[in-house]
């Protein structure tokens, strides 16, 4: 294919795109298929000679889409979003066609600087505390990482290094592998699975703190858990805050939990992914308070903030824990500029060496919305989860299992768990709309987060509608 | 920005992208800005108001192109190719736009099933055998992961879990943490730094193995480590080996390391990053002799099989080993199929839970150029190198520093490391071709790596006549 074809092709494919996001909810938001269909659709082997591109599009329908679950369709409350906007989507053309590997300042430069300037202004209208902001002389400062699962592992292994070194300081005989034995990390129950990956990764223990009737790690039992620890002879060196869990989108109390971190010199992380965005709006930027005790801190942009996935927002408050954790310099990744201030090199701040021009789709999506756009998509969907919660709390038969703070509603059928599992059975096999169960305090319990931008009042209204109309359904059987 | 104005934005940015590619020879390769020089020329702060587009594209030639190193200029030389080709873009706007994160079966099942099916056809390409393709029944398969240092780490940590277990059984006593403290990893003093940095994220230890003369590793060098370790009471579990290195494209001798891997009980993984790909032509296909002894196997299609970024294509012989090292449960993230043995839950397979709908690339590439176009782009790249290594050998003042094997030329003036560095030094300041340096027996070498799809005979006897003209200038200095 030659740039004329592409220009042609591509034409054909942005119309494609349009087509299909504007036409979404004509699709079954969930999949009718069983798993093991798609190898049957298509051959064994790769072609030996090029095929014509006209097949392969065709192809996207015959075999691509009848197994999209379409996380964009208004349909869609399943898990929590992920970002779709049509800025984010011609940035990424655009990071395609540059292709560049920005692994260090040299290796594209515009890549590195664009990402450090986005950080501070998204870091700005978040309000975070000036020693995250990079600025041309700061200690801190942020980077794109692929998911909040990374940037939990990142700051945990560069606690891990910190903790070490701290550790040794006093005790230079102490090896490394004796004072990881004796580490241990804390997160909530309720924190996201990833937390506890992040441990096992690192080869530390982690424990689970006990949360509140508001599914929230509070200080006392933070500060409890962690004297036992320390009368044991373990060293407590980190915690991972959640502000917005993904079960019920409950948040840690940080303005406890933080000086009990900075008072034990162990590494706060707050994990933010799905919340975060929405501390830009004046109204929930009380949610993050505390976050100045706070080493470091992450949000999906890619969940809530109109940025096509992957881009996951990390602030620290110094560089030099997170580069420090595990700098290598070998000759080939070597550049002239390394050693000044100025310079960046982001694969220090990363596990993977490579990385995409993602910054892009964030100076797109910024400056095409603005702050005030931005606000008001947040807003919008946090009044959408508003209204189905009044459609909930108006019928007897159901109740709210957590308080409705985002886009986010955890509801159930008073009863039985199995009466709620039957519930959503139906729910999911009617393919109507998607949602997806979790567990609190021991109850089933159905999630419908708000999702796609494309999500307006009526969806709601009919969502509502449909579940009580399966419910009905469901309370005629004779055994209830 | 609504459907309408992304149909006409977009067709824009394709003619943007096909501007830039075809025209990518007039940008200088190496931008000529120094470090901050991004912050000055965009505002502190993101707009309270949506700004117009036509501004933003404008800033793209004002602030972004001014500072991007051009991978895909065919004066390009640098590190390792990234790949670029029309079709792999066109499928990522594909990608974009349907937008699911595929961490489960059911979180997109077209998205799961596609990318096990064309890890098969590429396995296939490959001549894999047969215990790496997942089929219908099989114990291994295969996965897209980010980077290969990723698939490394990933490979490390199953490692890891598996010597855990394997010790346990017969010690059941033994803490994890001690077990840890006696592991023992090995790789080529040659490996990419990813490699060691996998085995301090998993803290484990990790010995460096001497080459040969080739820049390979041999068995007896390891199968003499391993004796020394085990006889100090530690536990050899895991080696990488390289096949193509980053210094110079040396190839560890797999058929000889193999069987003493599986005889230790010790897990082989292979990193083919770069020259992976070149295994699909069968004149290369015998440097991955030995790949039956391995426990996975990695490479980047992402680099040279004109697949953009990211694509890192990594096998396994028994997937249970991997998801194994750290699957976890939450019951958000359940779904009814998750028990079927034709079900796979990538978010087992790698460190992120997200991930992007990536086999589309692979099928759209693999379709649009056919196994013999994809072989003729190795081929045409290969005999660039060969080209490029004739005309060094036939300039006296120079040497060749490593067999040519594929697109990968090491060479440097005879003469004293000084010389050299001088010598890139005035290549980097010229900024008419980009090429990066390593270190190879104690000697700077200078790497010429055949990278952009667009390079040419012509540019290669261009950049050996630029190379020649600096050398002539270097040479003519009263000190030399």
């Amino acid at each position: 294919m030659d740039a004329a074809e592409f220009r042609r092709r591509g034409r054909e494919m942005v119309d494609y795109v349009a087509d299909y996001l504007e036409n979404i909810e004509q699709r079954p938001v969930y999949p009718d298929v069983e798993p093991g269909y798609l190898r049957s659709l298509i051959p064994t082997e790769a072609p030996m000679e090029p095929e014509n591109y006209d097949d392969i599009i065709r192809d996207v329908e015959r075999v691509i889409m009848p197994g999209v679950t379409h996380w964009h369709s208004p349909y869609f409350y399943a898990y929590y979003p992920a970002a779709s906007s049509y800025p984010a989507m011609l940035a990424d053309m655009l990071c395609g066609a540059i292709g560049c590997i920005g692994f260090s300042w040299a290796a594209s430069p515009a890549c590195t600087e664009l990402e450090t300037v986005m950080l501070d202004w998204f870091g700005k209208m978040l309000q975070l505390p000036e020693c995250f902001i990079a600025g041309t002389h700061g200690h801190g400062g942020g980077v794109i990482q692929g998911t909040a699962s990374e940037a939990t592992l990142m700051s945990l292994l560069a606690a891990r290094c910190k903790a070490v070194r701290w550790v040794q300081a006093s005790n230079p005989k102490k090896s490394e592998a004796e004072i990881f034995s004796k580490l241990v990390a804390y997160t909530s129950e309720q924190a996201h699975s990833s937390v506890e990956r992040a441990a096992l990764i690192g080869g530390v223990m982690m424990r689970k703190v006990p949360t509140d009737n508001c599914f929230a790690v509070r200080g006392d039992i933070l500060k409890e858990m962690v004297e036992k620890d320390k009368a044991a002879g373990l060293i407590p060196f980190y915690f991972c805050a959640t502000l917005g869990t993904t079960p019920s989108c409950g948040f840690d109390s940080i303005t406890e939990l933080g000086p009990i971190c900075n008072g034990e010199n162990m590494w706060m992380h707050i994990d933010a992914a799905y919340a975060g965005s929405a501390f830009i709006c004046p109204e929930f930027r009380p949610l993050l308070n505390g976050v100045e005790f706070a080493d470091s801190f992450n949000l999906n942009p890619h969940k809530w903030l109109l940025v096509n996935f992957d881009c996951s927002t990390m602030w620290v408050k110094n560089r030099a824990d997170i580069i420090g954790a595990f700098k290598m310099e070998p000759l080939y990744l070597k550049h002239e500029n390394q050693e000044s201030g100025l310079v960046t090199d982001y694969r220090h701040w990363q596990i993977p060496l490579g990385r995409r021009f993602r910054s892009l789709k964030m100076w797109f999506v910024f400056r095409m919305y603005g702050l005030k756009g931005l606000q008001a998509h947040i807003r919008k969907q946090v009044a959408l989860a508003k209204e189905f919660e009044s459609l909930v709390r108006a019928d007897k038969r159901f109740e709210i299992c957590a308080e409705v703070i985002l886009g986010l509603v955890c509801f159930r059928l008073k009863g039985s768990n199995e009466l709620n599992q039957k519930l959503l059975k139906m729910i999911t096999k009617s393919r109507e709309i998607h949602l997806v169960p979790c567990q609190l305090s021991g109850r089933f319990v159905l999630r419908f987060a708000i999702c796609a931008r494309a999500t307006e009042s009526r969806h709601i209204q009919q969502a509502w509608q449909h579940i009580t109309q399966l419910t009905f359904e469901l309370l005629q059987e004779p055994n209830h």
